[in-house]
């Protein structure tokens, strides 16, 4: 690779709704929301008319062309919209897509939205898809395909049911804090393991909920973003890869994850130990656990260790997911990754407020994993965003 | 707009199948073959491990997670792809996301595959999506909105039924000699007035066939191109645009066009008349005879003109749709986009064989329009090439 988006693209505003079951939110108006509460953002102000052209990130839209649907809900007629899909890292992904758009300098000012409606019929139909497509339409739903990555997982490393019910406690306890969060209750080891199983081991408290959301950010010229604020965060690194169980055969990892990591490390010219905070696609519990190896935190089998020792905590040195994660925050697919993004916006800035780290953070990192035909984890989206 | 294309961005290959009814080719088959022609295309060969990223253009795939499905195709694993959608820009859309990457200097080549199933079950689902969707859902179908189209412009202009005939005249005689063609037979402006009526004043030869098929481009940074062949088309322009019938309110024209065309001129620094050729997105011949307008071929009504004096056919001054356009070649909608790139790639180099133009094109044009909630025509993706 021979560039990057560091010294190019920066963050200058961004915003989001309340997750939850949104029955009375259409498409449009999450959209709306989430965008107002992103313009609103912006230290300096920013008119809807410097906006120059958007990215909808949103996998199970009410129609096709659903990028006029961004224009009918902000009022950004005539510039470009572009939708983005790319299962779960959907809306990471379109957050990519407008980066490189603002780093080849074709616009200065972009706007990016995820948005998903996964109650009225999103969750229904992205299952039944799913239950089609993957390991060839053996029905194998999404907590069942999970499920066996823990049992993989667990048999290999000789990990316990309780460690990794750890996942769930620290997401539950930051999600109790995090405004925005779908589900704000705090669980111990003891609720997590003696709750209902969904496929063994995951029981309810290891699953994340069935959430509507939106969420939406504002990128620019890294060389204008102090005309709209005094503090930028850049873009520091992008990576995205594609993977298939046929080529790998281990279920105690993600390749996708690590090949994104390594793009993403590359292009930031950053290693696994500076990131001080990160949000992490924790759609199961045990997804975190693996992610944490995969993306350089831990060793193979040592991921455990960073949740019993709590240097993954709220107040410690490598917070994970303080926003609760999609555990407790919830999962409406296009949104996440932008919720994801916003999140760690205002933690590099230390406008978290209730969930804010204690470590001054300078470097975060944002993952997602997606699935698709023969993979869990067959796409990963990894960004890294810093203050300089 | 601070930046272009324009000495950024080559392609350096471009294959497609031939489109029709395929019921026996797979969603990934379709991609796999799209994507060797265009691999094969390269005059001085480039090997697979070159591409660095993928776009997948594709409205209604079998599965989220459709950039799966590519990487399956082509053995393409690891790198990113990502899936746009943008109604029938779809493929001119993923094309232009590619763009912006290359552009940026973040990939030195990437592919850009479009592929639609309609015939299986893409179009009903499609069409039920339109008729839901179009109007607050009062069941207007796709050919009775542009037949509405058809009605106003007639009456405005005073236009005939037998002018707007020549455009599917002119174009099943250039898809009587393309070979990638679905339908590949002339018909007479008698044949089309004769033919059973779909919606007033349009007639089954007034409207594009259900086609599947699939098409595939490869772009790379402008400074190596010349590494993989001597005569590389450069994108000079690229221009996106939504609009919607609530804001203009007269049926004559698609002002997404007018958008989109005026971004990718300006970004060119090109002017219509110095368009050499051009495909347009002939979904109905209404559309074709309109975007003449739009694209700044001819003034507001007087579209008609370019098809009686004949200046649009094959071998005259401003061949249009030399490939026999959506009409004839077929509309298959994530790979339409992109396949009209393959047959520009063509006709720049030369290499059209039975459709070359004869006036030894140097900048072309492509075109799209997409239909959306309250619009046809409400999102519309303009490209222009050129030699150099």
């Amino acid at each position: 690779m021979k560039n990057s988006f560091r010294n190019k693209v920066a963050i200058i505003g961004a915003g989001m709704i309340k997750f939850g079951e949104l029955f009375e939110k259409s498409f449009e108006t999450m959209i709306e929301e989430a965008y107002l509460n992103a313009l609103q953002s912006v230290d300096k102000g920013l008119a809807p008319q410097e906006i120059q052209a958007a990215w909808l990130g949103t996998l199970y839209p009410p129609q096709g062309n659903s990028g006029v649907l961004l224009a009918h809900a902000t009022g950004l007629f005539e510039i470009p919209i572009t939708r983005v899909e790319n299962a779960c890292a959907t809306g990471s992904d379109a957050f990519r897509n407008a980066c490189f758009a603002i780093a080849a300098g074709i616009y200065d000012i972009a706007l990016i939205v995820g948005v998903e409606k996964m109650r009225d019929d999103g969750a229904g139909h992205i299952q039944r898809s799913a239950v089609k497509q993957l390991w060839g339409g053996r029905g194998v739903t999404m907590p069942a395909f999970f499920g066996l990555h823990a049992t993989a997982y667990m048999r290999k490393y000789d990990v316990t049911r309780d460690e990794i019910a750890l996942v769930s406690v620290k997401n539950h306890r930051n999600g109790a804090l995090y405004p925005y969060a779908h589900y704000r209750f705090e669980c111990s080891v003891e609720d997590v393991l003696k709750a209902p199983y969904i496929s063994y081991p995951l029981g309810l408290y290891d699953c994340c909920p069935v959430t509507d959301g939106a969420a939406a950010v504002i990128v620019c010229r890294a060389d204008v973003a102090h005309k709209y604020t005094e503090k930028p965060v850049y873009v520091l690194g992008s990576g995205l890869a594609t993977e298939t169980f046929f080529r790998c055969g281990d279920l105690t990892n993600f390749p996708a994850t690590q090949y994104a990591a390594r793009q993403a490390y590359e292009m930031a010219g950053i290693q696994p130990d500076q990131i001080d905070v990160a949000e992490i696609h924790d759609c199961f519990s045990i997804t975190e656990l693996i992610s944490y190896e995969d993306l350089g935190f831990a060793k193979p089998g040592e991921g455990a260790q960073l949740l019993k020792e709590g240097l993954v905590d709220l107040e410690r040195e490598k917070p994970i997911n303080p926003s609760g994660g999609l555990l407790a925050k919830g999962h409406p697919i296009g949104a996440t990754g932008v919720a994801q993004l916003v999140e760690l916006f205002e933690q590099l800035r230390g406008q978290a407020g209730p969930v804010q780290v204690k470590n001054n953070p300078a470097i975060a990192l944002q993952h997602n994993i997606g699935i698709g035909r023969t993979a869990t984890g067959s796409v990963s989206c990894v960004h890294i965003l810093g203050l300089g």
